[in-house]
């Protein structure tokens, strides 16, 4: 791989809605998404590579004559939450970049397209993987119209404005797609592995929890005339977590990211908190079992504190599971280079879970600096993705030999 | 006690600083907290009264003639927190002119003085009973200077605005103080008491506790490998639960009123939480042993979770234990009229507390619906109110009587 010229991207691209405390802001459908895509395109005609665009905004960078052909799609998305990180999507967009680029300079004749999808973060619009939701069929365009922005604007209306007609097309011409994207989690940083196999995504059921206890002096009111709503939510925190722990070995996790204490003041004991609960797993049983627990535990400490809790599910997906023959061949052609690696669920949600319904998906994990994402802080290695490019690219080889020597006839039956 | 009269002036008042939406705001020194002042001294006038203010803006209403006289002190304030509700301060004031009015309207010679103290309420300034505090010396021109508004302007600076001098008086001429003042807690009203005899004032200890944990992906990150700071942050709100009911005999409360969760994210593990916990009681003892509690369980759950927690006391004050001459003297006189009573410590601050140190005080309590208060949903009754001024009333007389017959030689031989 050619890392001198993936570390020239890479300069070019960091400038892009970059912020003066550091970190950069390319919310979906904005100027800097706009400017990410250009010069992404830029760079790819540079090397030769022809460029097109979809009904919703998406990217696709072919060899010249080769567009409609059935091609290995690789590819992730450019946009950024606030204030996050160079390398949460971009890493995968160039990775892909740097397989064709070797394909192109080899003069090999494999057939494969990048893709750069719009929109993955969920920051501005509330959705998240509208741009490969919108092309493989799970995001339709009522999904698009609630999703709104804090001044009203719709992901719909996002898209009109841009000049987009979502729902007009559908992903074509991929034999299958890989995604190369970083960790984000820090189990590759400590194990000190360059890369990961991902076998599964994980889905998040998040609950929405009001403790309604009552408002009462904190000077005045003696311990056993209270309803903290406080000391209650206390309760749900520690018993999502034990929940968690309980099903580690399912690779679940269950986390309480928000606490709203009301009215927040020193002086009073709490009225009510909004707790909201985020559980995920690959294992659709153990989500269903950590679930249930959190919600029996929210029961009982109600009885039990005599105060009130309302539990609402915002959302419940299915975890998606990734294709065998995908994850074969990833690992055999990681196994091939000879550094270490491991097969690992991702707990983050990606463009990849989108596109797994309709084509047979992989996805490789590099790691990231203390699996810091989301934040200016972020930070991954060029070598990692350069590795990571050399494995899609002997994957796809490893796949393009058993294509040309077995099962030709039928490669993909569905496509 | 005139009932109807206590009615008009209650009436008189309710206008000012009067919310929309229920409640009134009559912060210290400002224009709401003046008319407070102004309409209170009208009442007093038209009653006969005379009406004089101090160094701080505090105002004294005498029966005239007799203003440089050593009197038996009646009083609380006219201010209220911002949306607080009517009888908080108020009932203390208009019980000291029912008190006032009956002795006149009944031709008796007993000297008593009524007082409305400035600025006892924190919102503004973040420093309570300032007026009562100044003149009694326990609060210097440095904390004046040091309470600061959001706005910047010091309790310092809004006194001499106002044409005040703080520093250059002090309470005068009081044989003793007694303040009416709502429970602001649930005890009366969950006991269907109408008064109670305050025997002592909590104090409280107020610690600032940082947790600080590790922010990660709440997807991406193993239940195994987090440093989740809002499971500490619950951990310690039990602890500070547990330490208060330990000491729930000694009447000593525990609260962690605010949690502010960073960065209060869905998909985020908590990274830091900031809790303050209020620990107040009227033992010294078991105050000490219930924060030696809540900062021992702190440190072991922080090592336990392997993170750290930087506690900070940001004030530690000693409870106030009121006059037994003052607490007998008003048990009698409550006794006296049949109605159930309890004596009771007050588990928030009041005039009383600064007054205290000075002169021998005592306190009586009035039940408020539902415990509540510094809400617009606070309410007490106007009978409870005459009925505390005629024990207020016939407390005093039984100590005229006391001094008359025992030992009027030597009454409070510091003044």
């Amino acid at each position: 791989m050619n890392a001198a010229l993936l570390k020239k991207w890479f300069q070019t691209l960091a400038p892009i809605g970059a912020l003066s405390e550091g970190g950069v802001t390319r919310p979906a459908y904005s100027a800097e998404e706009d400017l990410m895509f250009r010069a992404t395109a830029d760079i790819a005609r540079r090397i030769g590579l022809s460029v097109s665009e979809d009904c919703a905004g998406n990217m696709f960078i072919s060899f010249p004559g080769r567009e409609k052909e059935p091609c290995h799609l690789i590819g992730s998305h450019l946009d950024s939450v606030p204030g996050g990180g160079r390398f949460d999507g971009v890493a995968g967009v160039l990775a892909a970049l740097l397989v064709m680029e070797k394909i192109r300079r080899n003069g090999e004749d494999l057939p494969v397209r990048a893709v750069a999808f719009r929109a993955e973060e969920s920051s501005l619009y509330g959705l998240a993987t509208a741009g490969s939701g919108v092309i493989t069929g799970s995001v339709n365009i009522a999904h698009l119209k609630n999703a709104r922005s804090l001044s009203g604007e719709s992901l719909y209306d996002a898209m009109i404005r841009k000049g987009y007609t979502p729902g007009a097309c559908r992903l074509e011409h991929a034999l299958d797609f890989m995604e190369l994207h970083i960790e984000q989690g820090r189990v590759l940083f400590e194990a000190k592995e360059p890369l990961g196999v991902v076998t599964a995504i994980a889905a998040p059921t998040r609950l929405k929890v009001t403790v309604l206890g009552r408002q009462d002096h904190s000077g005045a009111t003696p311990m056993d005339l209270r309803k903290d709503a406080l000391c209650a939510a206390a309760d749900i925190i520690l018993a999502t977590e034990a929940a968690g722990r309980d099903e580690m070995r399912f690779a679940t996790v269950a986390t309480v990211g928000v606490a709203n204490v009301v009215p927040n003041a020193l002086n009073v004991v709490p009225g009510s908190v909004e707790l909201r609960i985020d559980i995920r797993g690959i294992q659709r049983e153990s989500i269903r079992r950590t679930v249930g627990k959190v919600q029996r535990a929210i029961e009982e400490i109600a009885a039990s504190r005599g105060l009130s809790c309302a539990t609402e599910t915002i959302s419940s997906m299915d975890p998606v599971t990734l294709a065998p023959s995908m994850i074969d061949s990833l690992a055999e052609a990681a196994s091939g280079t000879g550094v270490p690696f491991r097969k690992m669920a991702s707990g983050a949600g990606h463009d990849a879970m989108k596109v797994a319904p309709v084509v047979p998906t992989g996805m490789l994990f590099i790691p990231c600096d203390e699996g810091i994402s989301h934040n200016s802080a972020e930070n991954a290695s060029l070598n990692d993705i350069a590795l990571g490019a050399e494995v899609m690219l002997r994957s796809i080889s490893l796949r393009s030999k058993h294509l040309s020597t077995a099962d030709r006839s039928q490669p993909f039956s569905k496509l």
